[in-house]
């Protein structure tokens, strides 16, 4: 099974129904044209079929380790980093003056996305970059950014995130390394961080890595937190990566899967780091890191959905088994109605979570170009839906993708459980998905739910236009949507506790109308007749009605849950 | 984290859910009292925690290996495998004329949980084991049952399932192995097994396999199949293992989980059988074992769910992160509403699913008890039933649990991710759970729905009873049965295909019913105050509205499945 890259469904999504072409009406993003994005996904595609593909069973079977404090890599990662770095794919979205190619996020995340499905453990690694770049181009003073960026971007180097440390990892609050100023304008960073991805390579020149720590005189909690960058090796005068830094990677995690990415335990003794951003304020800056990150993870989610599905399908249309009722009899299991079933159930999934993705990138996009605050809600609302949406569907459908296989499915040299075992942790790193969904009904709602109500207006407003043309499935979406409109609501209206106890199931919610919209809106692209339609038909009449139970469920409040004492939950 | 036998809640359900002293009150288990019950239960707990538990992890990290031939078992599993054959634990429920104990099948599946949850790939071989019992002591000859029985039910002998060619999965008819009369009454089976679970040990005397075979003159097609027990070795005049026989384990396969049970893929070169039953009825006596095999295997799903709950429990009640909505702030993360969301639904599920599990085993013991035909086709309902949910819900769970422990869940040495690895394929092997569910909506229904229904009117009438009591909860239960009585008749008249593509979601409509009807029963048994009740509100508030989303899905049809062509489903 060789996976293939979806150059022609990105193109029609962005086309179609994410609004690519109101990104490119800004003089932000003039250049991106329709015929360049092709361009660009087909280059893209190439990469992800003919190179990283192939390094997704070996990624996981031969798994990075720790040698004499050197982490060595999986075979072929090397060439595999290469081919990304030296084809400019980093540098993407990041700005011409550094070396990037300035272009939109969506067409970024389209990017990503191909390469999660071609090998997720390597892609890891340039989406940390990425967020360090995204960082640095906000946080950091003209001098870093002109001595870090061009090496960032151009791959020579990469950056990694060090929140986590034992005690504080959703309460990144909860931290204790340290920062003391050296006298000379550096700072001596000590302390330990866990889960470090991508914490070595011997294959790249230097590993930036951005840590938060404590300053002496530091408030406790969040407020206390700063963002030092931290190289393994120093620059020299002339930007080379000079003497080794006070820091090792301690020990690489045994871990479920991603086996190709190093999971570091790095220690940090009194290493030279450099302040970036003000005192104190590190949270704001690492939160920049943070967001890109998040919509990062949740296209690892999808992409690995569509490597996953591209797999089952392929089995299912081969493998013989019973008499099919279909033709002859004589079809592959596709044809028997339970597996078909759980075949368009996983495509329509991937549709709808990558629309949901793609247009919280475009959101981003218009934010930047047009500066109004509308598109930053809009932004910022769809991010934590996108993270852990996109993220739930790639477990989902990796794990339909086992079922798919039978037997078959559970043997590892199939590579159907690599995909479920990979993919299990992007519902986790970034903030779990738990984090995401009370962000969502948190911060995201602390505009008394007004982002909210305008992205249903359009929803609506879409599915009323929808009406002449496919009543059932735009009376189906409207009904929905207006269900979503009154939990959303009554979620505004609570105390904390009744939110997040629904927090879960609500964004769940938001997910299923958000998907039914943009099905909806490829059904009308294609004038309401032909695939696009009937799988919008099967997401309408088979994965939108779980909003019922996902509302009933986001609005059950907390009371039951906490009827149950520590004692009971025990007995 | 230590597994802890759950004996009390055991007790709980037998007395007050499923109806064991129904079952105690027939005269085939009249000895099995609530005291000898629960010194049962309290025995195996303590094998279970003292000698399986710890057997969990080594079964992991140490998989069986093929060496010269021979398989290695995992380190500790030959002292486990004794244990639970010299406690008489794998002839609980067979014959006592063989020597076993002939106690009820709901006393054993309770101890089938605890084993389960305490180390899965171990206790697979006696579950196997006594599927072979109950084969033979249905089906084979009164020689060879003399001559197997004490030795299977003694656990000096382990029993097989042949059923998979590569060729030949959920499509048993398939199947092309073949066997021919050597003229003396014995035949020689030749073919090519996969699968083969515990096709071989160290540690068992003579390993007995059931193979499924084609006589010379058998019709094609599953009315061709026959069935063969081909012990490893040869029992000799005094019945002790004689001469190998000829057959070969010719690898193991590479699982994703349950590493401790060595797979084999087993050759079969005119090896030395005896026909089980009639020539060409192979499917019947196989579908015996397979009909108990299926309800053990959704308990193994259950008794995981059990296992990684507590794994879950345990970290969320130890683990400090952020402050908490409860005294002082300072409690552990199991004290957010969003963990305590995850651990009560956890909690939930499996005390659902169990119930669901024993009640199946209830109505096993009656059918066996009366002899009545009512029973008999309440057993043939709840199997699918308790095998898909049993095993999904062990799924949910340990992903579940993955999800509590944050990053930590994704690191091996934690544990937390062989449950949902080990478990995976509890949902595929023994028929994959659209094979359940297209036997329930298929062969199950094919009474026009009438075992349905009478349980339906169970499920309502007890509801009625429970409005005084428990209004909401009451309600809820009753409308929710009705909305799937009328899925029911509305299921039994489609044709296949419709049927088919809604098995899956129909079949966890029912999950949800049951399981809403037996948490009902629980909160009456303590009055309808105190923590079974606060648990049934979480099912019944939160859990049982997916019934909504379900019953919508299974009344979909397959014309929107089939309106995407098989290229619709590659674009």
């Amino acid at each position: 099974m060789s996976y293939r890259a979806q150059v022609g469904e990105f193109a029609f999504l962005l086309e179609n129904v994410v609004g690519l072409s109101e990104v490119t009406a800004t003089p932000r993003f003039a250049e991106a044209t329709p015929d360049i994005a092709n361009a660009i996904l087909t280059e893209a595609g190439r990469l992800c079929e003919e190179v990283l593909a192939p390094l997704q069973r070996p990624g996981d079977t031969h798994p990075a380790r720790l040698e004499n404090g050197v982490v060595r890599t999986s075979p072929g990662f090397a060439d595999g980093y290469r081919a990304i770095a030296e084809g400019g794919w980093i540098g993407m979205a990041a700005p011409a003056d550094y070396g990037g190619m300035g272009l939109p996020q969506t067409l970024a995340s389209a990017v990503d996305d191909m390469m999660s499905g071609a090998c997720l453990s390597l892609q890891l690694s340039p989406l940390l970059t990425k967020g360090q770049i995204e960082a640095l181009e906000h946080h950091a003073s003209d001098e870093i950014r002109a001595l870090y960026l061009p090496k960032l971007i151009s791959g020579e180097w990469s950056g990694t995130m060090n929140l986590t440390e034992p005690q504080a990892g959703s309460d990144v609050g909860a931290l204790t390394s340290t920062a003391r100023p050296n006298g000379d304008g550096t700072y001596a960073v000590t302390g330990q961080k866990i889960y470090i991805s991508w914490g070595d390579a011997d294959f790249i020149e230097n590993i930036c890595h951005l840590v938060l720590a404590r300053l002496p005189d530091a408030p406790p909690g969040t407020k206390g937190i700063s963002l030092f960058l931290v190289p393994r090796n120093i620059p020299d005068a002339d930007g080379r990566p000079g003497v080794a830094n006070s820091l090792r990677v301690v020990s690489l995690e045994h871990k479920t899967g991603l086996h190709g990415s190093p999971t570091a335990v790095m220690d940090y003794d009194a290493a030279t780091g450099w302040l970036i951003g003000e005192p104190h304020k590190g949270m704001a800056a690492m939160f920049t890191m943070m967001n890109n990150a998040r919509l990062g993870v949740g296209i690892q989610g999808i992409g690995v959905a569509e490597a996953a599905y591209q797999q089952a399908l392929a089995y299912a249309t081969e493998r013989r088994q019973g008499r099919t009722p279909l033709g002859d009899g004589r079809g592959p299991i596709a044809d028997h109605a339970d597996v078909r079933r759980m075949l368009t159930a996983m495509k329509a999934e991937i549709f709808g979570a990558r629309a949901i993705a793609l247009s919280c990138a475009a959101a981003i996009d218009m934010a930047r170009a047009t500066g109004t605050a509308d598109w930053a809600a809009r932004a910022a609302l769809l991010t934590p839906i996108a993270k852990a949406h996109g993220t739930d569907v790639g477990i989902a459908v990796a794990s339909a993708g086992i079922q798919v296989h039978g037997g078959m499915g559970y043997i590892e040299e199939t590579g159907a459980a690599q995909y479920l075992r990979d993919v299990r942790v992007t519902a986790i790193y970034e903030g779990t998905n738990g984090i995401q969904a009370m962000d969502l009904v948190g911060r995201k709602m602390m505009d008394g739910g007004e982002a909210a109500a305008r992205l249903l207006d359009e929803i609506e407003d879409a599915a009323e236009t929808a009406r002449g043309t496919l009543p059932d499935l735009a009376n189906a979406v409207w009904a929905a949507a207006e269900s979503l409109r009154e939990a959303t609501e009554w979620m505004v209206a609570q105390e904390a506790t009744d939110r997040f106890a629904g927090a879960v199931p609500f964004l769940g919610a938001w997910a299923r109308v958000l998907g039914g919209h943009y099905h909806l809106k490829a059904a009308l692209a294609e004038g309401g007749a032909g695939r696009r339609t009937a799988l919008a038909r099967v997401f309408v009449t088979r994965l939108l009605p779980e909003h019922l139970a996902l509302i009933a469920q986001a609005r059950a409040g907390a009371q039951a849950l906490y009827a149950l004492s520590a004692e009971d939950l025990v007995a």
